[in-house]
């Protein structure tokens, strides 16, 4: 396979089929693989609740398309008319559906310009409408396909035959609408003939690294060793680990990086044993508005999440859902277009470009 | 309270009381607090496999009490005659039941020894045999609490009011006959109404710090936060922990020790944010014949406690069930009778005597 050619999994998160809109259900994964379709409005927003699709890039995808197949609801139940006017209050409940998933918003957004755009009579014809919500949809969906496949690209020439890799979470297929972000660089050296180790922290409580990274690596092939969290430094001490990769949630100006809890002890530990640590993300994720990592509000989760049924009562619960790593740890930050060092001159002048 | 007098909890792991011997199950913790009676030497043997009753020094106890049961029940049995070679026979069916756990075998040997200090006439009174035992099983308990509470006040003098202790896994008077080793300090503090606060790792994959060490600081009224093992790095890189304490399962001449997996990536963050870091263990812990901790083996646990039900088919484990932390980050070893800087002559001088 030449390498400028799109990788395609034997999976994909989410699309649009003849039969409509569909998720791979994540809250099934790994032991069963089925297709969840949803069976009206509420249904749909209770499935982006219940994390049926979860990650920031893929629930940009979802939003897009979902707010098209609420538009298509309104089409067809013969009492309603579609306009802008709804087709915004409907974005609107999809918006409320997580509050705090920016990268919802942005999806939905990408569609509402595509309505905005359209004149008075075009809303005279619905399906005309919906054509071009759903070629905006489509589109959003292969930008971010773009988006990960480009990350691919950058992340592999990193990678040499052999390699042992170790990433937390899961920055993968299943959080994009491609082939993923921290992981997108593995399913390419698979496709290619290169052959690579993968090591997964857990990643407790919610266990993305066990259910959803194990997975997708045994799906592409490429052997994977599930750790806890905490054996992650004696196995970078060991000198079993070639390089850490991981995914972000927001890069402030300076180059520090909030992800996933328990990514800067990684980046500590890999410092320590002079493995290089790199962060892989779609240049979305770089906030120019954020000078540095400590002023990036960090959500807690509920004490119920961690403590769950067998807890003592009258404990409490320390449960931050991120933490922040200081640029100085990161080796490289991975962007679509290229590798920077934080604290580069590249990297000033890319972040002065984003905030521009 | 005066500090020369030895602290009782509200709770206790095993004893003997008029109806025989009992432990508190920890296979019910923290939902109930109940507890387990063996009905015969096989469903003692099974309770000591289910981990009824765990942690190093208490299965010393439980075993040491076991055989005094197990021969018992063959006094009770009318066709039975106890002899020496009978005991020997149930030490070793007991001593089978963990095979690994060294601290089983030593409480065995205690009354072990006792028998064999019977002389011929006094196995013709098997019930002097008994009393004999009992005593000396008595007297091991007895020496298990009296090392606890000397760790205590070793640790004790080592915290001030108000501070905030982070430790891992369950060094807790759960694992002891006695108020615990890493704990100690803590349950001692609060008897002497010291405020304190304990952040308690949650340790995958059993999880003893979310359901033993959050439910013993609970019985001393100490505030317990349980968070997940990836959070302890933030959590020390905020300035809201003073100090770690932790147990260990071996130390080497040269101070590096083995503790439950988790403990060296504590080490490396705690030294990286200038948070004291000690180990409070019995001497018994000290392995002189061991040089280093490279010579420590690891044992590697199943896949499937890690993986559990939901693991994804396909994908390996990287599970010991502990690490090694150097020498070089660990602030102090707490022994029984002084605090102990590893590399300080003090330190040599004690593993020289314990080696001798």
């Amino acid at each position: 396979m030449s390498p400028s050619v799109a990788l395609k999994l034997p999976f994909e998160t989410l699309g649009w089929d003849e039969q409509g809109l569909w998720f791979l259900d994540q809250t099934k994964l790994p032991q069963e693989q089925t297709l969840f379709r949803p069976q009206g409005l509420p249904d749909l927003i209770d499935a982006i609740q219940r994390m049926v699709v979860r990650g920031a890039p893929a629930l940009g995808c979802a939003a897009a398309y979902g707010l098209v197949y609420a538009c298509i609801l309104v089409i067809d139940h013969q009492d309603m008319r579609l306009s802008l006017e709804t087709t915004k209050e409907l974005a609107g409940a999809l918006r409320r559906s997580r509050p705090t998933a920016v990268n919802l918003g942005v999806g939905l957004d990408h569609v509402l310009r595509a309505a905005q755009d359209m004149s008075t009579e075009s809303w005279q014809r619905p399906q005309s409408v919906i054509a071009a919500l759903f070629t905006a949809a489509e589109g959003f969906h292969q930008e971010d396909r773009n988006r990960c496949q480009a990350l691919g690209e950058q992340g592999l020439a990193l990678l040499q035959d052999g390699q042992r890799i170790l990433t937390h979470c899961n920055a993968g297929a299943l959080a994009t609408g491609g082939i993923g972000t921290a992981l997108a660089p593995l399913h390419l050296a698979a496709s290619r003939g290169m052959n690579l180790e993968v090591y997964a922290d857990e990643t407790r409580p919610l266990r993305q690294g066990a259910r959803l990274t194990a997975w997708e690596m045994v799906q592409s092939g490429i052997p994977v060793h599930v750790l806890p969290d905490s054996a992650a430094g004696s196995l970078l001490a060991s000198g079993q680990i070639d390089v850490v990769f991981v995914g972000s949630d927001r890069i402030a100006a300076n180059g520090d990086v909030a992800n996933k809890i328990g990514t800067y002890p990684l980046a500590v530990l890999a410092a320590r044993h002079q493995v290089p640590f790199y962060v892989l993300a779609p240049t979305t994720t770089v906030d120019p508005t954020c000078a540095q990592g400590n002023l990036i509000p960090i959500e807690q989760r509920s004490a119920t999440e961690l403590l769950g049924a067998d807890g003592a009562n009258g404990a409490l619960a320390h449960h931050p859902a991120f933490d922040v790593t200081p640029a100085e740890l990161v080796t490289g930050i991975i962007l679509e277009d290229a590798v920077y060092a934080p604290g580069s001159e590249a990297w000033a002048q890319k972040v002065a470009r984003l905030g521009a």
